[in-house]
Parts: C-alpha cells; sequence; structure tokens
C-alpha cells in the first residue's frame, strides 16, 4: 500500500505533472467532445425532475380535470417554466365538460353485508341518492356481455370479472378496457340497471382503478363503478356459493352543466438556427382524482420539463426549438392533444413538428425508442441511437403512435416517436389511490430525463 | 444410474421382501404409536381450518362488535360447532357499547387541496357535521405531546407522526399504540380540537389502521383518527415546507346509548376421564370493520376451532375436555374475556382450568411455546416439545400472558400458554381494510392447526 501513495509523487517529481490532473482533464475534454453525451451526463446526475414532481404532488395534488386543481395546476407549470428559463412560457385554451365524483359505496345486502372498495368510472352519471340495489349477474367478459341474450341481465346489475394480464409493454390494456370504456352501454341493452367492473389493473389490492368511460346511443344510461380486485374475487366467491347476491351501489357522480376552459401550459426554449421548427415534447397535466397523479401524469410532466431546462442550460443553444407541452384533460378524452392539434392544422403549422414524443406510461425505465420516420431520416440515427445506448435504450419499430396527446399531431402528418417506458408495474397503480410519489424511483427518472434531453437535443440540431 | 435401478429387485430377490413395502409399514406403526404425531400429521393434511376461514368471512364479513354481523357470527359459530361434531355447544352473554363509524373524511384545506385516507379510531366521538378545521401541529411521538407546553396545541389539530418499527413479535406495538390509546386526551389537555395520527403499522400503504381509543378524565373529548402511513408522509411533506397546513377532518363516529348483549360461542370435546378439567382454547369472534377480519382473529377462529375438531374424530377420545372459546368484543376493550373469567372466579371453577391458550396474532407460523407453569409440570413437557419439533417450535420463556382474552383468566391464577406466531407482516394489514382472506396462506394455518391440537392433546391426556 505504501508504494501506491508514493508512486503518484515520484511520477509527479520525474515528470513534472500529477497523472490523476491528466486524467482529470482529459475526461472533460472527452465529455465536451459530444454534446448528446454531454447533456444524458448532466441529466443523470440531476435531481431536478424529481425536486419538480414532488412539488407537484405536494403543492398542488390530484389534478382531476375542471376542479379547483386543475386551475392551480395550471399556475404551478406557468410559475415553474418561467423559473427554469424557459425563454417563452403561454397558455392555449382547451374546453371540456367537467365530471364529479361525489360521495359513492358499494354493499351486499345478502346474503351477507360485506363492504365493497368502489369508484365510479370517470364520465359515469350517479345513481341517485336511493341508490340502485338488485341481484348481481356476472359475465366474464366484455365479449361474453357483448353476445349475450336479450333482456339476459334485465333489472340486474352487470358485474365483469375480466383480470388484466401483466406485460412490460402494457399490451392486455386494449382487450381489458373495453369493459370500462363500452360496458356501460352494452349492459344497458341487456336491461341492467348499473355496471361493476373488476378493476382494470395487474394488482392484488383493494383499490378500485378509476378511468374513462363512455355512453354509446344506446337510449338507456346507467352508472358505471370499478371495484378493487380483492374485492372483484370475494364478490365473485360469493356468487359461487350460489345464492343469489343483491347489491346496492350508491354513487354521487354527475357532469356539470356547461363547459369549463383549461389550458395546455407550453414552455419553449427558442432554437438558435430554425426557431421555427418544432421538437415537441411532454405529458398531460391533468391526472385522475384518487391519488395524486405521480406516475399518471406527473412523471411525464417533471421528466420533460426537466430534459428541455438541462437543455437550455446547455452552453451551446439548440438549433432549433424544444417545446414543451403539457396538455389539459387527457384522462377524460385526449382534449389537449386534440386542441393542440386543432390549432397547428388550422394555422398551418404541422409540418414545423420535426418530431414529437409524449411521455404517459409511469415512471419505469425507458427500453426502446419507436419511431414513425421516413428512410432518410431513419438513415441518420446512428449518433443518437450510441448516445442511448448507455441507457439501455435500443431502436424499436418504425411504427410509434405519439402516445394520447401526440396521437392527434400524428393524424394530421407530423412525425413522432415513443420512448418505450417499461410499464410491468405500472398498471398495479394506474388510476388508483396509490399513484402517489412513493411509487417513483428517483434513479428510474433520472434514466427517463436523460433519454429525452438526448432526444430532443438530437433531433433539435439534427 | 442403471445400477441403482436394479438393486432394490436384487435384494427383494435376496431376502424375500421389498425394503421400501418394510420402511412403509414401519412408518405407519411409529405414526399409531404417538397419538401427538398422529394429530399434527392429521392436521398438516386437512383443509378444515382454511375452509372455515373462508366461511366466516364470505358467508358473514366483517364482525364489528355490535353491529348486524356480530349476531350473525354468533349465529355461524354455533352452526359451525354443531356441524363439526362438538359435544357441547352453548353461549354465555357479554354486555358491551356500541361504536359506530359513519361517514368520514380528511383534507387539507391550505396550503394545498389534499385527500387523505382516514379513519377515526375506535370509540371516539364524531365531529359533527360541520368537522373540524384547524391548524395542525405536528409531535414526533406520544412522550413528546404529553411533555409539551400547556396551551401549545390550543385550537389546533394535533398530528403524532411516530413510524412503527417492525419486528417478528410486534414488539414496537407497545411503544406505538400510546398514541391511538391515549392520545386524543393527552391532546386535549393542550387545548387541542382533535387527534390525527400516523397508523399504528408497518405497511407502506395509504391504508389507515384503525383500533380502540380510551379518553381518561380529562374534561374536554376530541374526536380522533389515523390516516395511512403514506398519507401521513404526505402531510409532513407539507407541514416541513414551512406554511401553515390547515386540515378539514370530519368523522360520524358515535357511541349509540345503552349496551348490546353479545355472547362468546363456546365448543366443547367432552374430556372421557376428567371431563370438568379443561384445556381453553380459542380466539375472538369480532373484528374491525374495515377488512373482513380475516387474520384478527378469523384465522384464530379457524385454528382453534378445526385443532379441537380434530381430536374430536380422533380414535381415542382425549381425557380431559378440550373447549373452544370464542370471545366477544375483544377489539374495544377484551369484553368477552372479562366475562368469561369473570363467570368462572364466580363460580370458583378457574381451578379447572389445566392450561389456556389464545391464537390472535394473524396466520404466521408459530416458533416457540411459552408458558406459566410450575417446575414439576415444565419437566414433563419432553412429549410435547418432541411433537413439535417437526413443526419448528421451540420451547420458550415460562412468562407467558395467555393473549388478551385468557388475560383475566391468567391474573385470576389459571395457568395460561403462548404459542407465539411470527408477526413480521402482521402489523402490515392490522385493523386495516387488507385484513382479507388472500393474506393467509394456507399452509401456514395448517402449521397453526397441528400446532394448537398437539397443544391441546398434550395437555387433555397430561
Amino acid at each position: 500500500m505504501r508504494a501506491f501513495y508514493i508512486a503518484p509523487f515520484l511520477i509527479f517529481a520525474i515528470c513534472g505533472q500529477s497523472p490523476v490532473l491528466a486524467a482529470t482533464v482529459e475526461l472533460q475534454a472527452a465529455v465536451k467532445l459530444d454534446p448528446l453525451a454531454e447533456i444524458r451526463e448532466t441529466a443523470l446526475k440531476s435531481g431536478q425532475a424529481y425536486a419538480l414532481l414532488e412539488s407537484l404532488t405536494t403543492d398542488v395534488g390530484q389534478r382531476l380535470a375542471g376542479s379547483e386543481n386543475d386551475a392551480k395546476a395550471v399556475a404551478w407549470a406557468k410559475a415553474k417554466f418561467t423559473e427554469l428559463g424557459f425563454d417563452r412560457v403561454y397558455t392555449e385554451p382547451v374546453r371540456y365538460p367537467v365530471w364529479t365524483r361525489g360521495e359513492e359505496s358499494l354493499v351486499s345486502v345478502s346474503p351477507a353485508t360485506q363492504k365493497f372498495s368502489v369508484a365510479a368510472l370517470g364520465g359515469s352519471m350517479g345513481t341517485g341518492a336511493k341508490g340502485v340495489e338488485a341481484e348481481v349477474v356476472q359475465f366474464d367478459d366484455y365479449k361474453n356481455l357483448e353476445s349475450a341474450a336479450a333482456g339476459s341481465a334485465a333489472g340486474k346489475i352487470v358485474f365483469i370479472n375480466y383480470q388484466m394480464l401483466r406485460t412490460r409493454d402494457g399490451s392486455d390494456y386494449g382487450a381489458a378496457v373495453i369493459s370500462r370504456v363500452a360496458g356501460a352501454s352494452a349492459a344497458a341493452k341487456l336491461g341492467a340497471r348499473a355496471l361493476i367492473i373488476r378493476s382494470i389493473g395487474t394488482d392484488q389490492t383493494r383499490n378500485p382503478h378509476t378511468g374513462v368511460m363512455r355512453y354509446d346511443n344506446t337510449p338507456t344510461r346507467i352508472p358505471a363503478a370499478a371495484i378493487g380486485n380483492i374485492d372483484a374475487d370475494l364478490l365473485a366467491a360469493m356468487i359461487k356459493r350460489g345464492k343469489p347476491v343483491t347489491l346496492k351501489l350508491q354513487l354521487g357522480a354527475r357532469t356539470l352543466k356547461g363547459d369549463y376552459v383549461g389550458a395546455n401550459v407550453i414552455g419553449e426554449i427558442t432554437g438558435a438556427v430554425k426557431p421555427k421548427e418544432i421538437v415537441a415534447i411532454g405529458g398531460h397535466l391533468d391526472s385522475w382524482d384518487l391519488g395524486t397523479g405521480a406516475i399518471d401524469d406527473g412523471a411525464g410532466v417533471a421528466i420533460t420539463m426537466s430534459a428541455a431546462a438541462l437543455i437550455g442550460a446547455q452552453a451551446t443553444p439548440p438549433k432549433r426549438t424544444i417545446r414543451v407541452v403539457l396538455f389539459a384533460n387527457e384522462e377524460q378524452g385526449v382534449y389537449g392533444g386534440k386542441a393542440y392539434a386543432a390549432a397547428r392544422v388550422k394555422a398551418d403549422e404541422v409540418g414545423q413538428q420535426v418530431i414529437a414524443a409524449e411521455s404517459d406510461f409511469g415512471a419505469g425505465r425507458i427500453y426502446s425508442l419507436k419511431t414513425n420516420l421516413s428512410d432518410a431520416r431513419l438513415a441518420g440515427l446512428a449518433p443518437l441511437l450510441r448516445a442511448l445506448a448507455p441507457l439501455d435504450i435500443t431502436l424499436g419499430a418504425n411504427d410509434a403512435g405519439g402516445s394520447a396527446d401526440f396521437g392527434p399531431m400524428r393524424e394530421a402528418g407530423a412525425p413522432v416517436a415513443d420512448l418505450q417506458q417499461d410499464g410491468t408495474k405500472y398498471f398495479d397503480i394506474h388510476h388508483t389511490a396509490r399513484d402517489t410519489l412513493d411509487q417513483v424511483d428517483a434513479e428510474d427518472l433520472k434514466q427517463n430525463v436523460a433519454a429525452y434531453a438526448v432526444f430532443a437535443r438530437f433531433f433539435a440540431d439534427e
């Protein structure tokens, strides 16, 4: 050990230079050679996104569209963009109806008196003060409900008991979510008085998962709610015992009269060479009301705000403009995303979008970059992929959808990308009371910021 | 490998006897020689206790003392004892007040609007319809609250933020639970208008843990409630940011006028030689109202009912009577345990209790037998310990308390024992909505039944 300590001094004495100092200088030079690597390493060391997310979930909390906290979140976002040194901060109006939850409960009144954890589906009507009391009839999935004989649920409460499967990419969500979105009208067609679904979630807890539902043109509308997965097991066990099970559902949910005018909040780092060409990233500012909207989509908000802010703080400015769009009311119908695209179409600005990517799949690590680009642009991605490789991100298919909020821009002809996150655990807490800050891993969040920063910087300078 | 297969046949050919068959016969003979080993092996194969627990949690559900389900549980227990072939099934009256929960909510009204998961503590008064709205003042633990300067919580809501520690034997429960039991009166002494505590639980979830509280002779009484551990973290984070935090608490809790007359439900397997000498085991039939009372104490009910029933089905009857006592209203003040002991004292029957043990620490595996016996009886425990050894149960100290419900019998001079369960995860779900059947491991439950059966059979024949 003694020799180890002496050696550097001997070298210093002989050569007149510290080898440690020389190595440091060399390392710094290497980093400076590559702006993508530089922003990646900066982002991996930054706690900025986590601090933003902590502030959003602590100082604002849930952000149900049209609620008091919707306006607070808009004010929060404008203040934070300004604090972070964005060159331009502005809002664009978005109109949408206001749905409110109210009090809710579900109990069985016979043969046993059990209390179930329940949450109205977003957009559902209420039951009225007296509630709906009726025998329950169970269907294994939406398909069985849809193909059931006419009148087979007449006067009853329909219970759809489909258990969503766990996958990395959330690929069973589509098959599962049809029960939530279309179940009420399908049940109403069969004469049902209300719909109860097993939560669209992969957890084994009692937390109900809310989420949007729609009434189609079926003349009768009925109230709809989700129960926790453990509660669904209990209800199924009661039904299996053979005696008729009577439930009483009370939902205070309702949609208010008249539209609310919310806002997409936008912050820009102005491009130094081609300021009118736009690299757009973002997330949605609204959330459901049960948790604090940490993973859906506080994480996306924090990740993309921080990625752009860190680029804004680099010595060399980006050539094109980096725009962070925080969308209004994604949850209840992509209102912000549609309004954003409509405004670009109207102003003939769709062509200005070089690329766009939304972060809206929680806070899990990114593993793949999907694109939607021409062959010529694909051929030039090598520097981007080299910069993403240390983050364990590889190139995926060229079939990106642009997530919910940039979907309308893609439909209008703009190129989009998807930075795919590991969603293995996402549907454990999606749309539940457990969507809270503690679910977010600070290191995973840094990896996301690094990926978005590298992505945005690359396309800004492409 | 070939030689391995040939060898047994060669031995059979040479000796005229299959070595495998010989070993099996020997094993069966060994089992028949030892009634303790026999009942242990029978119990380890039996699904009876799990079926009882499934029935209690599905066909009855929560069993809050004095609720409609209290009477249903008494009827359930009598019917099950009879079905299981107990020789004598009867009830003894127990009087207690009836506390009801009602609607409850807790929100912060400034600086941010947050909704907290909340549950009134058992025995708490309500807030009235208008609720209590006040600034919150935080204390790290009960000791800090108790030693605070007079008036230091005047007009405020006190928040005790003590985090219970995880241990195998639940040894931090005593230190933690003082906040729940005595916090309201301590806060009232300082002029507080309400008490909020971090849940007495080791989980990181949003589930509030209810449990009993007491008002001492402090003239002012204030409402008291628990919030989930994650909610406590959020509240602490809000307070830490430095601006005054105002909470609004609404509790519909109240205690009804007049007492309810519930019952201890008792089933007996009559002793063949000394029927008046009693080996008593049991659990408490009541539960809190948030879950279905699966681990607290449906498990204890099912374990001890099944252990005695399996002994009753043995070819050789026990010498002494095995009595299963399912106690009324343990949760709100050990009413059943006190009534049981008072009746024995009055009838001068305390001396008939050979031993007693209550199962009331969930459904985790038993690892130790604690006793409270004379030296002479301790010296004779070897056969019991030999029979418990294959279940990984060793002898503990001779300082057993007899759990809550046999505590009053111990105080009256009767011997007791504690079959100590692994409680590492017990306080994750104790007194919460997550106290449901899925938390119980069927194999662990069998180990418990085997232990209680061996224990009861040993002392019945001692």
